[in-house]
């Protein structure tokens, strides 16, 4: 059965598992609250994370501050990089973000070129209906054949213009205010960070944080003291990140305020070498390499991550580790594999920080969604701050063998080169002090041969001769015995609120019965709650049993929830497969006799009987994440047949 | 042995517990960073937060945006009421603020007075010293007697002044610039809240929210939907909050970005019993009552709940019932009983929306610290939001019985009322039925006598008169069999950082024994690693083993850590007792022989051995949160005596 986003839709606001925030105000576009059960299951999103990553491989766990300093986000890049272009009706005052507005009027274009050509097109679903479209009508109107070549070479490439191209393509395709056909402003940059003042002087800019990344990069020093100072180490965290949106849309896939879960992986950049590489190598992922997008293909490439990485398609084992246990994560919490793939960045749309970045793309009704980044950031943070601040960011390696360096070193005689040079000798000293290596085996040889050395240092009108009673420049052996070095950083980055939408259209499903029941087969370790307990009737009678079962399941940490209306048990139990609870129990009058109950799987409606205590076991063993299966779990129990719903 | 506030600081930056954030770029003042055992030990708290209130009450938990719009802020008082008072210095650009600079100044004259008088004070603290005082030095000057009750009454109610009151208090104090000497501006409102602009033209004003209430009360009806609209019930939110305090103080107790855990437990406004409240109603609390409080006593009042709900001390039984929920929260995570008291506000202190309020403060070396608010908010927040955007916030009650009311109507004539009045009708019309049920039994009494009426209509010249023929006011009875109203609501609402520095200094000691080895305390359920696991050496033949016992515990959800350095087993302990490790597990020759391992008991030293099955299952049932004493829960295992460490 085809995927209806609509029919989705209306079951996620009528259960609540998200809305957009401050809607009895007008609402806010890019927010959303999440009602109880999408606060659940994000809950358990994040826990799952927890222990699959931060547990599993003893990351260290940060929790630092969103509110972060103007010279923070200076120094990483963020204040200048972090942007998108927009352009501005001045007649309206209406703002438009640059790449959507082209992209949307040439698809309008060509939609109306097919239609010209009375090519039937398919309908627009219900939810592009509602969608705030900045392109009201489309004009059936046929375009020259290289036209409709260009805009769609154009489109394909439209995540890579730059502000100023973006406003070259408007002009040359007179794209204007799509509503009143007024000109528009040339692209301007804007950045995406919402800005704050700290304190009551309302000197101190700062912004919220765009990342965790930055509190985990400056508390470097700590954490690999918290190490004990061994390297390879991991740190993550988990919190809320902020993007001040152009135009918000596309529901939770594009929002101004979201949770991240990001590890920061410290790594020798000389040895990329993962202890635990072994444990996956022979995973089979789906890849989508640059080298097939550079001929314009998507075609998957099906590979285990081994091969991918001896071949050189993924650079590195702690890369491809990763890639590893993202996907192993994606599969735990329901996403279907088919609906995955892992895209490489080209070298034109990657982060200004990042040498190399593979995506978790989720397939949706949307598109292909950016889910999971995971970039190599290289030394690149670390060397920023460290420069910036003068505190060393680095890794002290002690050596048994030294390394052995011969270097030219200049030595001064600083008695006499004072007074010789006066107010001129810090000039002098300093530009001597910052030559390369060529330049000093040059000067070495200059001295040998002339007794002296002519230089011309800037902001001195004449060269400076210096003697060789002055100045020596000789080559000098080193030995190290410790190597000192900026580490590299991989990055897995999650957007859990992208995971969570993906996961909630992967999931859904309509039932192929007479009353069409919408569904969420949530696997049971992810789902808000795992059981629903079902008295027969809302007889007194069942109200011991169903408190006493309740509270057993609750002791074992199995969220339940107890449904004793009035309502059919099979309007009951439609009202939880919405919510994608996993099993229910159902007292009847046996029960209360004998203590058995019946419990029932969602998707199969297949059930089983047996006491509370062997029943709850099976729950337990089923809802762990340990992957055991009805037929595993239920093996010990008795099938059972019950009337229809 | 006396609490040492400085020793305690350096545990907690040596290991990283938290950290002032920035401090790289030279730190923000009211900023930290949780480094891992710190993020550990404020997850631990938060779960069983979580477990304790929202799984153990079935309350419905949202995760709301903490960006907010200027209107709800507007409506919900925050933009007019959410204020310090400040003074700036004209001359240096310093900013104070007021409260505290008057209880400063105040103080340290104080103290020169018991100088100059020959008193011996307690000499300052180390962290005294070093805290950033904005009155650096204390003159030894005499002060009249009656001066010195006048300051004394004045600190006593130092919480309890406006700012126009506190700037009094400075010109009758010649209170000025401690450090030039230089006169202050008179004290000026600064708005606690940090204020951003959402989305790209810079018009839609926005805050980040002082607490995560405000989007659980908009969401009020979505929420009573989800629990089927059934009363009473609670919402829940665990988020972060900020608040841009003028000059933050006293480490984590003063923060500008924190994470809060608040409940609404709506209610009906006539019935605010407690179903559960016969559970908790025999637990002794310990009340500073604002009768007490108003005779300027602090003397604590141990009492049960349940007499204290009788004797009105506390209001109702849903407030009395979550008093003791929280305090058995407290317990249950490491809080001292001794350390606790429930202080009632002042009807001068308290919020602008609450109707009662008990704050759970607890004691530290910086005084009682309010760590958990536990309000009566009324109506007000849902009839505000209501009134504002026209939207109905309510319950509506199904009545078996009608309520039967009487009441005074007024009905109009409308086709000849309109041609008569004309522009005026309107008016006319609103003025009449926005009368009081006794201005409409006049009116009625007029009618009947004269036959008509004659009113004065606000922004009309004229009276006016209206006859018989156009209008009747007249008794009529109303059976109505919906009740509708607006719930009240108690809300408890937990400072989690507050209670995790209180926790903190209640659970240090150092050891008295020759090495003076600071310790953590933590109760098992709350420490942020489980168990430390050391072998006796770093043989590589224990390393399966090692592996093996970790693995073990991690699939019983048991945090751990191998410590495998070279350095003793007495030092390894000692680290881990400073990150209040409470059970080590220790790997010698003979374990790899025959299986067995210690286990060794972090305060008492206690030690016990048996097989690795057999102690992971003693572990896990103490660190469960259920109680379970050492005694207890190694009942089964041998009791093992080690040389020394």
């Amino acid at each position: 059965m085809s995927f209806d986003r609509e029919t989705l839709e209306s079951v996620l606001k009528r259960r609540f598992f998200y809305a957009p925030a401050f809607d009895l105000y007008g609402g806010v576009s890019g927010l959303y609250d999440y009602g109880p059960p999408g606060c659940s299951l994000q809950a358990n999103i994040v826990d799952i994370w927890r222990k699959h990553f931060v547990l599993e491989e003893d990351m260290l766990e940060v929790d630092t501050t969103m509110l972060t300093p103007y010279d923070v986000l200076k120094t990483s890049g963020h204040v200048d990089k972090f942007a998108d272009w927009m352009c501005r009706d001045p007649a309206t005052g209406e703002i438009f973000r640059a790449d959507h507005l082209v992209e949307e009027v040439l698809e309008s274009r060509l939609k109306g070129d097919k239609e010209a050509r009375g090519v039937v097109t398919a309908p627009d679903s219900g939810e592009e209906k509602k969608r705030k479209k900045k392109v009201k009508e489309i004009k059936a109107i046929k375009l020259d054949d290289e036209v409709v070549a260009e805009y769609e070479m154009v489109l394909a490439k439209i995540d890579g213009y730059s502000g100023p191209e973006l406003g070259k393509l408007m002009k040359k395709y007179t794209i204007v205010n799509p509503g009143t056909g007024g000109p528009l402003t040339d692209p301007l940059e804007f950045n995406l960070m919402f800005e704050t003042a700290i304190g009551p002087s309302g000197n101190l800019k700062g912004y919220l944080r765009p990342e965790t990344a930055q509190g985990q990069f400056l508390n470097f020093n700590k954490l690999l003291e918290c190490n004990n100072t061994k390297m390879p180490f991991a740190s993550a965290s988990i919190g809320k990140s902020f993007r001040n949106e152009i135009s918000p849309r596309s529901g939770l896939l594009r929002v101004r305020e979201f949770l991240m879960a990001e590890i920061e992986h410290f790594v020798d950049p000389q040895d990329k070498r993962h202890a635990r590489f072994g444990e996956v190598k022979d995973i089979v992922l789906r890849f989508l390499p640059k080298t097939v997008q550079q001929e314009g293909r998507t075609n998957i490439v099906e590979e285990t991550i081994g091969s991918a990485v001896s071949a050189g398609i993924v650079d590195n084992e702690t890369l491809g580790y990763f890639l590893a246990r993202i996907y192993l994560f994606a599969l735990k919490i329901g996403v279907d594999r088919t609906k995955m793939r892992f895209r490489q960045h080209m070298s034109n749309e990657m982060a200004h920080y990042a040498a190399d970045c593979w995506d978790l793309e989720l397939l949706t009704s949307y598109g292909w969604i950016e889910c999971v980044g995971c970039a190599d950031r290289s030394a690149y943070d670390l060397t920023v701050h460290s420069k910036r601040t003068g505190e060393k960011l680095v890794v002290r390696q002690a050596l048994t063998e030294p390394i052995v360096t011969e270097q030219y070193e200049v030595e001064l005689d600083k008695k006499k080169f004072g007074p010789r040079f006066k107010r001129d000798g810090k000039k002098i000293e300093e530009f001597l002090m910052t030559r390369t290596q060529d330049e000093l085996e040059m000067l070495s040889a200059e001295l040998e041969s002339k007794l002296s050395i002519t230089v011309a240092v800037p902001e001195m009108e004449d060269t400076v001769e210096i003697g060789q009673d002055l100045i020596s420049v000789t080559k000098k052996t080193r030995n190290d015995f410790i190597r000192e070095f900026t580490p590299n950083v991989i990055e897995p980055s999650f957007g859990i609120g992208r995971i969570l939408y993906s996961l909630l259209e992967h999931n859904f499903y309509v039932r192929e019965n007479s009353d069409a029941r919408a569904v969420l087969a949530f696997p049971p370790v992810v789902a808000p709650t795992k059981v629903l307990l079902v008295p027969l009737s809302n007889d007194p009678k069942f109200e011991p049993l169903l408190r006493a079962v309740s509270a057993a399941l609750r002791r074992q940490g199995i969220s339940n929830k107890i449904d004793d209306s009035s309502a059919t048990i099979g309007r009951r139990y439609a009202r939880n497969d919405e919510l994608g609870t996993p099993f229910g129990v159902t007292l009847d009058f046996q029960s209360i006799e004998d203590g058995t109950i019946t419990l029932r799987e969602r998707d199969s409606m297949k059930q089983v009987r047996g006491a509370v205590d062997a029943v709850i076991e099976a729950v337990k063993t089923m809802v762990s994440g340990d992957g055991i299966t009805w037929e595993e779990g239920t093996a010990a129990l008795t099938p059972f047949d019950s009337a229809a719903e």
